[in-house]
């Protein structure tokens, strides 16, 4: 178990699936995808998760989309990890199994999105079963509290609870919640867990309740801006930080004008990198209409600019 | 598309799927299980919903649950509903063209399990794309209103959209929410579409307000009782049906006091017909102490004589 | 405590507050309100509930309100019910001493409307301490779980703690919920409470459910189709009572498109019988082209005729 | 209108009311008690918010609260914003004029109590009515986002609408939510409105997202603490503020294991300061057992050396 204990250090994006137009995933494109990351400054990925429609993939294709990025990766990204969280627990297992085989840096997995766990020491005792098929690969929690998930209970208590129920990959919470007095007090639990926070329009605050690494969704075309913010934060220099993080916020605010979701991601991904085409139903794509506002609202506030 | 319009008849269990106590499906005990559903009068299946944990079974799981049931009813339930929801669109689709293949006789799903619809019109889009690959079996939509699920919506709305985006092959709602008024309007739809009601202690009562079907996890041991509390109903006798749901608010008592569920109604089916197995994780099964409590507090409100 | 135990019995209205158009209260046309009620078989009023925007009104107004309401009945009504549910336990306890001085027949709280119970004892703890302050007067338990509301746990585990935290006066509780398995439960409890339901749309399935006694809206103007529905329901006759139930959903789709409430129920009101006035703010009064439109659809269905 | 522009400065106490044993209100504490607050650096009281309980008291009692400490203080503490906010607006409109009138420095309201407004033109209609009647008083919008309280949408939509719906001596928003993204779009809101940040677990985050004053319940007994991370961060000394947040956060896993809540607050300011008295029902005050474990935990983790 060489890899532990893992930390998961700079950047990650939270990436998205490239569809073809006949919903085909795209592979073709997750090489130059790499590149535009890596040229970014961004570090890590987070694959499969929310933005990356995991739960929308097919059993199969969950598999190779594990095995392209492997593959096309080649080391350019330092770490990549996989979400395995599916349905139901012999699927998350399977596919748990598969991730270890195919050598990614790190797993997550959430509660099944069929049945739910109806505490967290149910939570604690799933996961555990999840995690012992990928003995020697790192594993994150992936709490999401928000998009009318359910929220299981406070993760300081999760945490105390992993003592008496433990999983020996247990490296750390991929946090997307907005709570982030909960966040900090995670952070300072002395099982030593890195949190890592998923929320971009807390990315200042969260630095300051105590987060040290992002799994961003804005990372896909804004890694610049967003490790601009984490580095002028560490350095102690607020001021610069301050400054950059009002930039992240309008552009926030564009998101939050547009409906903040894949989709929209997607359309901007489009518009700054390269198209990584449409979600899947019941997500649908942006209208041209709506691209066409898009863009123009981004010119305004500079958004091109600050990518490049 | 000889089997439209159709019409479910009299009551349907949903179904338990056995386990074996290493968790592998227990294929083998379902001919015995279609025998006690016939015995009681039950004349439906309604398969893999929630109470089958279709979301927890593995893809090919699920196949050959859907191909195990058709083969060993033979004709003995008179309709086999397969809910072919699962965490995104390609795998149900997937599974909606293997029910027409194996078929069975109408099939069911929600929104899916992972990324969902934001309103009506996306859902009916969706659903929309899976009932058409299976164009000739007749289509329900689970609408499941409680255990955290999302509510999408008021149900009249929905009958409403789908003039606008048709499904031929709708049928009708799995209606598993307490909101009587909801379904009592449903019901008086000029559409006319079949509103089956799935929340069981409150059988008499959507007997009142219009529901003539129904799916029932209570049926996997008390189709007697529930048949009865139908016809006394239907036969303008609510002296006899009043009292007989007494009988089954009794029930649904100790099933509240124990915490309603999978891994009860597999304990209380254990005790009354045949052992189901445990429950799939998260879902824990009940301890020999609950058993025991459980098994009790049946004797003392008669229930043992109320299913035989 | 002559007046114990108490049992509401027939229809009562959960009635308006009217105002005049500067917003004061327009006292002089309550009795006339009682008119029509009586005209139209209502034998109960329940007073400054949500209809009456009780808690829009200042404490002083309240008691003037209770004061006209006891003086200009004078008999007709068999029954008044008074809301004496505040923003807190001292002007609650005031309230409810000042309805047993006026002699109304029987008062009403819920949890206060600021801060709020922790759970069912805390609630019952509360109660106990205002209708201590009317001990020879009964009191229901308001139970609003609509609207925003905060649900208190479960009415039956309420009924059972109050065997713990015993409250003299207790005679049952408004149970304004559509969770009719639990009023189902709560009016076969041995305690015998009276379990006196508040949403009109589910009127039919509730009395399947065991209910005998309705606190209504619609009572103020619909009061001989409500009652003619229990009637047929309590004589056995429940063809009858579907085809006026029929008849009160139409109803009920109108209210649910416009946006059921206060609002609206007071412009039903004055074109079915007199004019109570706008609401208080944050309510709005419905404009005049709504009003168009909703006279217009109330037409359509045979409302007018219905109700006389 | 000469107090407009008006910015509060520097820290407030979200201050309890003290109670004696028999419940009634003990004004003869309060100078003791502004003499705590003034001698901690407290430069502002929020007065009659959630923590006093002012939703509790009587109309009457309101008056004689806001009386009594615009006469206690009698210039000591900066300023005092007195909540006004009740079950209706009519009481409410007494209390912000009666406000004026005793001359406190701002009013704060949120919705009522009572009746809900369905959105926030609504919500901002109701609170132009309540500001109008004290016409020279600088207005807070009370926003609370937490312990089951509605969330009327998002406070930026919310100053969107005020350049619609005007209020003249509107001021800003106690933003009383775990939502920094929201608190942070704000803050850079063109309007400039003042957005004093209310939950005070997240203060070292909160200044980050940009907030600058704060109203907290800490403040009642950590002044100095709470005073020192704030002229830490706006130092620039990041290192010094993340200490000191350290300390407060261990306090606050102090608050949150025993409940976090206004009956707690009392009992650590009983250990602290002075005793504020019991809280009233249905709040319960903490038992002899607990206040014997709280102190112990305070004591544990430096809190008496911290706040003296």
């Amino acid at each position: 178990m060489e890899k532990l204990p893992f930390q998961l250090k700079g950047l990650a994006a939270a990436v998205y699936t490239p569809f073809k137009s006949n919903g085909d995933i795209n592979f073709g494109v997750i090489s130059e995808y790499i590149d535009y990351l890596v040229k970014d400054g961004v570090q890590n990925a987070f694959i499969c998760g929310t933005n990356g429609e995991g739960i929308s993939l097919t059993f199969q294709e969950r598999k190779e989309v594990a095995e392209t990025w492997k593959h096309e990766n080649n080391g350019r990204l330092k770490a990549l990890v996989l979400h395995v969280g599916s349905g139901g627990i012999r699927e998350t297992q399977e596919l748990a199994a598969h991730a270890e085989k195919v050598g990614v840096d790190a797993i997550a997995s959430g509660p099944p999105y069929g049945v739910k766990p109806r505490n967290l020491e149910e939570l604690a005792l799933y996961l555990q079963k999840v995690a012992s098929c990928a003995p020697t690969t790192p594993f994150y929690y992936y709490h999401l509290d928000m998009n009318n998930s359910v929220k299981f209970g406070d993760m300081e208590d999760f945490i105390d609870i992993l003592q008496q129920i433990p999983i020996p990959t247990f490296c750390g919470i991929k946090f997307t919640s907005k709570d982030l007095a909960e966040l900090a007090r995670c952070c300072r639990h002395p099982a030593g867990y890195q949190i890592a926070s998923g929320h971009d329009p807390l990315l200042l605050p969260a630095l300051a309740a105590g987060a040290n690494v992002f799994i961003s969704g804005t990372a896909n075309f804004q890694g610049k801006l967003f490790s601009g913010i984490m580095d002028a934060f560490n350095g102690g220099d607020l001021q610069t930080a301050t400054k950059l993080y009002d930039q992240l916020l309008k552009h926030s605010n564009i998101m939050r004008k547009y409906g903040p979701g894949v989709a929209l991601g997607k359309a901007v991904t489009k518009l700054a990198r390269f198209d990584p085409g449409p979600p899947r139903s019941p997500l649908r794509p942006v209208t041209k209409e709506t691209e066409a506002m898009l863009k123009n609202d981004l010119q305004k506030i500079g958004f091109f600019e600050s990518i490049n």
